[in-house]
């Protein structure tokens, strides 16, 4: 007990909870020192830049703390959020990871963030030799598959009213969170209409 | 050479060149005849559905000849494309095949359509037992998920106009081949919008 390597390792801990909740298995020890080895710990101040616009990223983030935003700008100078990741989420542009091309996103932590990162090599690596990783990276797939059909299909077809009603049954945490003007984006409606959506929906 | 094999062989001819590209491998003839028998082929009439909102999804299908749309009906019977399926693409409600939930889409073929249905169980069969399948699974959950995410990026943040202008550069073809009100749909937009900024773009 608080020697450096039980830091490390409850450090580590909400990654193996989520590793065995996800693979449905339990990893062992030794296969989680492998773990361990492959992810970086790294500290973000509020308002600094896991990745900018322009550059290839480099790692994949499991976020123990804190919350980030990922955002592209367009020709106007207006921001568009993907995604927001929290607690126990992952984060990074998948595409200019696997791909190695520049990334059209900007990934910035909105409090005080504490990450794991992974390379992609390390992830590769941890997925074709650890069945456990395997089974958890396909589980994330599926999950990040359907969740990305359910927000197409929202984008599409919802109204703002019925968008915001959607985030406020999923995610009423990012509501406390989150600022408005941030949440509007996320939802591609304009802070105005966020704002009396949100009065009328609270009453 | 004409035998009833040879017939079936050539007709599942399409799946095997696709395994071949998406696992980066060849994969054997033994293990090519667990996927034939893993598949049931199928044909669809114009109009025909392969899945109505409400069921549960049982298959996901590759198509061999012909194309389908999967779209959902709002509370005012507006209709809204989540895709579009052609030729070696893969077709099939994820979240309702996986969870067993009841679909909120529809699937129908939109010319006469011959595909390849595989049950959810006989797909976790083959990736887990066949190496280049479960490789071609995890590319293609890769690649999906990428598409996914300029899907959503494109429908938060372009205009009208720069959603056509990403459609005719990535998929020029169904421009030709699918209804300019379904092409609207897809796009999230509508039929007049569309008819305007295409006349305007293909000037």
């Amino acid at each position: 007990m608080g020697s450096p390597t039980s830091i490390v390792r409850n450090m580590h801990y909400p990654l193996r909870v989520y590793i065995d909740k996800y693979a449905a298995t339990t990893i062992s020890d030794a296969d989680f020192e492998l773990v361990q080895k492959a992810f970086a710990f790294k500290r973000y101040k509020k308002g600094q830049y896991m990745l900018q616009e322009g550059e290839v990223c480099k790692y994949i983030a499991f976020i123990l703390q804190g919350s980030m935003r990922q955002y592209s700008v367009d020709a106007k100078g207006g921001e568009h959020i993907l995604h927001f990741g929290i607690e126990n989420w992952w984060i990074g542009d998948r595409e200019s990871l696997t791909m190695l091309t520049p990334s059209r996103y900007n990934i910035e932590a909105l409090e005080d963030t504490e990450v794991l990162l992974i390379t992609s090599e390390n992830l590769q690596y941890l997925s074709t030799n650890l069945p456990a990783i395997g089974k958890m990276i396909s589980m994330m797939d599926q999950r990040n598959f359907i969740a990305s059909q359910k927000r197409i299909h929202d984008a599409l077809s919802l109204t703002a009213e019925e968008r915001f009603l959607e985030l406020l049954k999923h995610h009423p945490d990012f509501l406390q969170r989150f600022p408005q003007t941030m949440l509007a984006s996320y939802l591609g409606i304009t802070a105005e209409t966020f704002s009396r959506i949100r009065k009328k929906a609270l009453k």
